[in-house]
């Protein structure tokens, strides 16, 4: 006993020395398959994409059409250097260390705004594991109108602190340039073609976003340019606060003790969307709490109350205006332009709500042509335009598809499968705040909702799939029965000659009026 | 143009505005699914989940063999109280606010050893859901040894600063109980049976750890008590210390410049396994450096020289010592104590290596008895003895048992799904550092080196389940032609003894003879 005394605090003394804080740059330096480091072909895409995430969302944050510039060139064995390029706003000097070289930094985590980046990690990560793998700084240029001259820093990051260490600042002419911001990046990586390559992220990236423009320079030096299907910029999405739905009650009490609004009344109108004073006033009244009552006084209990009294008060839904779709003309246009096939559809679900958030369903379909008929169909799937290229089987557009009933579409189905046949389905989600699986933004966190809407916008594609499908099959089977019954006119025709001793204008007429009645019911 | 240039700084200024930190506790708030709660489902389980595996952790740390209580109790609608308490060694005063209310915290992070918790995350994450859903407290009671009081502490995490905010803070009386720690947290669950309860969880962990005892109340004040299937404690984890082949040139370099070895031939042989002084020496001279070269002045291209000598150099795989197995005896034992099947097999493989870190993959397989013919397989992954519930199709341990051929083995099997019959099958690896896909830790990486061990272990299992299977065929097979002619036998007695003319007591005769070489035929 006396050791086993002497053993538990001894132990829990070694194991108290043992305990720190881990800074979040360390945590992902270790954990960087989180961010989609996982192999080196998998960091060269993550890495392209994170930039050009970046690179689309400053162009539209400052509403120019985008013109994306994306090189890749080999610098030795198992080495690139990504170079992406955009003419977006630019970065103002003292931000540019902590927005690349700083991980959980950035402008988009706290506003509930449809955009690509939303975490504040990707692009830091990015830096993280250039310097990582290769030791080498990642050079920004950024310049934010053509009055002042570039910016140029070459930066590291101090991973024990996570902080940004600055190796080069300095100012610099860009030439041709008014605005915008480009960066290049060294690392470890692998080029390779296929489904999983940074070629076809690119060619998705171009049907996610018509607006846009890509230059890209493959690494064995092939320029592929994307031109634009529409020169108009999609909507913008607008910030929108949190629902009352969707809010629980920690985050509640939390937002009680933040606020700025002096009474209660004003915390529901001023911090929540969907809250008129009215139905303020109706939830402090049910709540038996005064509407002039101080935010920062309101107990545990009584927060308890407002809680029970929201999911009691009917509300309107969020509001619907704050996405950002594709839209169904211009993203069947897209898909026109990049796939090649003879039957296109598109189908844009108005705004549903998890969690309090918004969000919006946008599916479609491609058939035929080009498309291979003898395997399992191709999915695309998309998260506010970005092509998600990994995770698929993790993710919950793959669930959604594999449990629609394709056969009702006239589609090939194996349990538990995609279904199979000469089809590209495409699914988009469009919210203020995607719930990725994980940092890496590879898969949909399986919400209830956002697959019943994933279903819905799947089901009505494939309806109209299945009608296209089923009258092609109507004229083929019509055809078929026309060329069988054609064959045989002749004979019918000429038995009847015999049979009735009909003369030979007669049976000409004959096969006419057969053949014409023929024609008739193909008709009908 | 004009309006362009304005716009573009003042977009620029606007960003800046917007672009500040985030604090780790408000990514995880905000990302919280990362961490495992998606749902209140997964929030109870991962919760039981978090606290079970730090009271192991800390037991097998102290060298106790393990006596966990879980209790659940309802508190309301949709609301729970977990309570899990341990027998290790406590935790010290001074270390239980940050233990369990600052992410990122914790003894196992930077240590290469093989355990259950590994980032900091897990227990402050669901004090961190718990203060969410309900706004309520964690409450800790923690003791070192029978000469101190045991420690109260009532905690809730400050999310802006990623800090831990002390409620309440005392010292109080813990009768019967001489060390040990009770956590008791709140929260926002949803308590339903099946695969995927915590009830499923704790049994899943009583096969994984033979050695622990779970006392188990479920909310429904079902009592169930896991007794061990062996007295022994498992073999000790050692710390080993990161192997050259799995470090990055990034790595090295942030190694060169933090050792505290004064030359450069100490820097290899004290903070790297398996480099002795003269392979030390070797990487030195190859480089074309100095061994008395001072680590701090290594330069980045000294750097990179190193790093290509060290992936030229043979050095020996990693220490196989520092794993920690289930063992192939004692999981049979362990499964034949909660699975009723006929046959029963497993598979230690040795220790192979991903990106430098020592790894272990364990399968068994249980075939026959209860389990269900017509279904899919029951697939039971394990990481460090703990179950994995949840993303079974995101994980590796899923898509090597989808690759392996399982018709080879006389099971059945559709193309990409998982093989069916009335079989089990469990995988366990155990790791150093276990490369999970998420925070949740509830999927293994692609590594293809941790695939390919998973599909020897299996296909090692695989081999003797088909050698039984096929054995028993044979007896079923033989026994089917046995009752055949058995059957016959007589008939054939009888025209033999119409055809010879035999006498009743030849026929008699004939009929043993034929029966008797028949049997011996069967045992051939």
């Amino acid at each position: 006993m006396a050791t086993t005394k002497k053993k538990s605090s001894i132990k829990a003394e070694e194991l108290a020395k043992e305990q720190k804080q881990v800074s979040v740059s360390e945590f992902f330096l270790k954990n960087r398959h989180l961010l989609g480091f996982d192999n080196p072909l998998k960091a060269l895409s993550t890495t392209v994409k994170e930039l050009v995430d970046n690179a689309l969302d400053a162009c539209e944050e400052m509403r120019v059409l985008p013109e994306i510039i994306i090189q890749i060139k080999p610098a030795g064995e198992n080495r690139f250097v990504i170079v992406v390029e955009d003419n977006g706003p630019g970065i103002v000097k003292k931000q540019i260390p902590n927005v690349f070289a700083r991980l959980l930094y950035g402008s988009k985590f706290h506003s509930m705004k449809q955009g690509r980046g939303q975490q504040g990690i990707g692009v830091s990560a990015s830096v993280l594991y250039g310097q990582l793998t290769t030791g080498k700084s990642t050079k920004i240029t950024s310049r934010i109108d053509p009055k002042h001259k570039a910016h140029y820093f070459e930066l590291n990051i101090n991973t024990l602190k996570n902080e940004p260490e600055i190796v080069t600042d300095k100012e610099i002419e860009w030439m041709n340039k008014d605005h915008g911001t480009k960066v290049e990046l060294e690392l470890e990586g692998k080029y390779q073609k296929g489904k999983l390559s940074v070629d076809e992220y690119v060619k998705q990236s171009a049907i996610s976003n018509p607006h846009a423009q890509f230059t890209y320079i493959s690494p064995l030096k092939e320029k592929v340019m994307y031109r634009r299907a529409t020169k108009e910029l999609p909507k913008e999405p607008k910030k929108v606060k949190p629902h009352p739905y969707g809010v629980e009650l920690g985050m509640l009490m939390r937002m009680l003790k933040d606020t700025s609004a002096k009474t209660l009344e004003k915390f529901f109108t001023k911090e929540f969307s969907r809250v008129s004073p009215n139905v303020a006033k109706e939830i402090c009244k049910k709540s038996n709490l005064a509407q002039s009552m101080k935010p920062k006084e309101v107990s545990h209990a009584n927060a308890d109350a407002i809680f029970k009294t929201i999911q009691e008060t009917k509300l309107m839904a969020p509001p619907t205006d704050c996405l950002s779709p594709i839209g169904e003309e211009i993203l069947v246009k897209s898909l026109k332009k990049e796939v090649d096939a003879e039957f296109f559809t598109s189908i844009t679900r108005p705004t549903a709500v998890y969690r309090g958030v918004p969000f919006q369903i946008e599916a479609a379909i491609a058939y035929g042509g080009s498309l291979q008929a003898d395997n399992l169909v191709r999915l695309l799937r998309f998260a506010n335009k970005v092509p998600l290229q990994y995770q698929q089987s993790a993710c919950a557009v793959t669930s959604a598809t594999v449990n629609t009933l394709w056969k009702n579409y006239g589609m090939q189905q194996s349990r538990g499968a995609l279904p199979s046949g000469a089809a590209m389905l495409v699914v988009h989600i469009a919210s203020v705040w995607v719930p990725f699986t994980s940092e890496s933004k590879e898969s949909i966190a399986h919400y209830p909702e956002i697959i019943k809407e994933i279903k819905l916008a799947l089901q009505g594609c494939g309806r109209l799939l299945g009608r296209y499908l089923s009258k092609k099959r109507k004229v083929a089977d019509a055809e078929k029965k026309k060329s069988y019954i054609t064959k045989y006119i002749p004979h019918i025709g000429e038995a009847l000659k015999d049979l009735l001793s009909l003369k030979e204008t007669d049976e000409k007429k004959v096969i006419i009026l057969l053949t014409e009645e023929l024609e008739k019911s193909r008709k009908m």
